[in-house]
């Protein structure tokens, strides 16, 4: 039995990740900590699991094997380094971190301790995303030339977001790093690492975080990656549109299938729209997790994609800071002063 | 009867408007000069009219009322104020110029003449676009958030576009300026006119003008735009999508029709996706040009989306050019030195 510390309830999903690990043969939640001690506290006697005061030693107990950290995101590096210097495996929500230093730090340690991390990235691994995986991989869109993903809910307008949502310190942003994290790394799978990121950011509640926002992503060959998120409407369906050379599909406008236009597979397939049959879903992500620390394996394109995941929100937030285009190639430098 | 003359064929549309001239009842081709002597005498006499080598020569004739602008981008404003001072009527493809401060100096010379100019925006005049006002006048969508719009083709895949449509001087641009007007205007119909635009360009066919493009479009009350054109792309349907903080509306996904929901029409609308009927088409931009010259009115609406279109046009190339997010106050400015 792999035994589970919770690290905060701070966010969304940590109730939906601790269920996931109740419900895992493998796992069990043992110890909780929470950088907010009362709602640790309360989250613990309801389990009827050990709450922790201290995080340091909470990650002291030699029988707590793995956390999950649910903390806001500018603690994530701190907590993590922490957990992996402590031998624990460590699931965590998107993003990984706010800053591709902050990031890659977190990294180099869970590398050093040799312990397994996974990302949440669970649209990765949903059936859509999978079929559209293998119709890139036939071919049938030609060159892709424009990816276009975009996920908004109500959240602002409605206001049944949690009010830490849109603290910028915590979240470090708000629809894009939060949402947008979906369409974005989705558009990074298929399109692959932009050359640059500019970025534009809407207040329509006026809150200290954007609640509408368009990233656009510029490629060498041509191509552009379209990334959408908001707060701000409760109708919009998860779409995603994948353009090319020789073909054209469309997901969740707004139906939940795939439409698929190509040249590559004879007339009528040019002529017509056809349905392309969803793929199965893969295991999700703390089940991939569990694996790679069975499996002594590593979640080595979850890390990559959580990686370029960070950059694409922290080129995003200095486009808009500095209203102007950003290169990948000029992150996380040490003289990266013009973005200050 | 209106006796018009054709000014060039270097527009690939400009056949059409000649067809459409032709079949009028109130108007007749008369004439024709072309910058491209052997283009235009070839058109002029396979239509029996009448070649002039010289367009002063042409505005000079007291016989010809009114012309039909289908010359390189460029040439625009020079045309077309000879025209007017020649006391001639103007219909033109858009974009009216490339440049706002060009895009003025026409409108003050219709102005002053007292001539009649339409701009050929035809999707004003669509049943969809007629449908979708009528639906924000409605106030389903609650406050508009979100406009996207899209249109593609393979023009530079297949390249069976001229090759003048790939000269910078002549265009003032690629896929944006070209089939990105039509998503331009109808963004800008909707959502007004916006703060600051922020354009992204791609090269896939390597031409000297961009074939795929993005702009988006920042408004103050935290509303964004976003609009698409590329030649690289013949399955891409025209697709058109509005998000409201109570609804969203979606055409061409990728039928033609406008699908929408909304929570200001009860419990099933609000549930559920319908259908909402397209209007009936407008007359045409040239049926509304001879209206206003029968009418002696004035295209005021018309005029006026075309001089917010070269704004957005030139704010994008700018926007591409500097890297940078271009405010549409600082356009057309004499110190307007930060862009050069």
């Amino acid at each position: 039995m792999i035994r589970v510390a919770m690290l905060s309830f701070w966010h969304v999903h940590a109730k939906d990740y601790a269920k996931q690990i109740n419900e895992h043969p493998d796992t069990e939640i043992v110890a909780i900590w929470d950088e907010i001690g009362e709602r640790g506290r309360k989250e613990a006697e309801a389990r009827g699991v050990r709450f922790f005061e201290s995080l340091d030693e909470l990650l002291a107990q030699p029988d707590i094997d793995a956390v999950v950290v649910d903390t806001p995101s500018n603690m994530h590096r701190d907590v993590m380094v922490k957990a992996a210097n402590a031998g624990k495996h460590i699931f965590t929500e998107k993003v990984l971190a706010t800053t591709i230093r902050e990031a890659n730090e977190i990294v180099a340690a869970v590398e050093k301790a040799g312990v397994k991390l996974t990302v949440s990235l669970p649209r990765l691994n949903d059936g859509y995303t999978l079929a559209i995986q293998e119709v890139l991989e036939q071919g049938l869109l030609g060159e892709l030339t424009l990816v276009r993903a975009r996920l908004s809910h109500g959240g602002a307008v409605a206001n049944w977001l949690p009010a830490h949502f849109y603290n910028l310190e915590q979240t470090g942003g708000g629809a894009l790093i939060d949402l947008g994290c979906h369409p974005m790394y989705l558009t990074r799978l298929f399109l692959g690492l932009p050359e640059s990121v500019t970025a534009s950011y809407g207040y329509v509640t006026g809150k200290e975080v954007e609640d509408n926002a368009v990233a656009v992503l510029r490629y060498p060959n041509g191509a552009l990656g379209v990334v959408e998120a908001g707060f701000v409407n409760k109708f919009s369906p998860f779409t995603l549109e994948l353009h090319g050379t020789e073909g054209s599909l469309l997901f969740g406008t707004p139906d939940n299938r795939i439409v698929l236009r190509t040249s590559k597979l004879g007339e009528e397939a040019s002529k017509t729209w056809s349905v392309k049959e969803l793929a199965a879903n893969r295991s999700t992500a703390i089940q991939q997790w569990v694996g790679h620390i069975r499996n002594n394996t590593v979640a080595t394109e979850n890390i990559a994609l959580a990686l370029d995941l960070t950059k694409l929100m922290e080129a995003s937030n200095l486009s808009v800071q500095s209203e102007q285009s950003v290169k990948l190639s000029e992150l996380g430098q040490e003289d990266g002063a013009r973005w200050l």
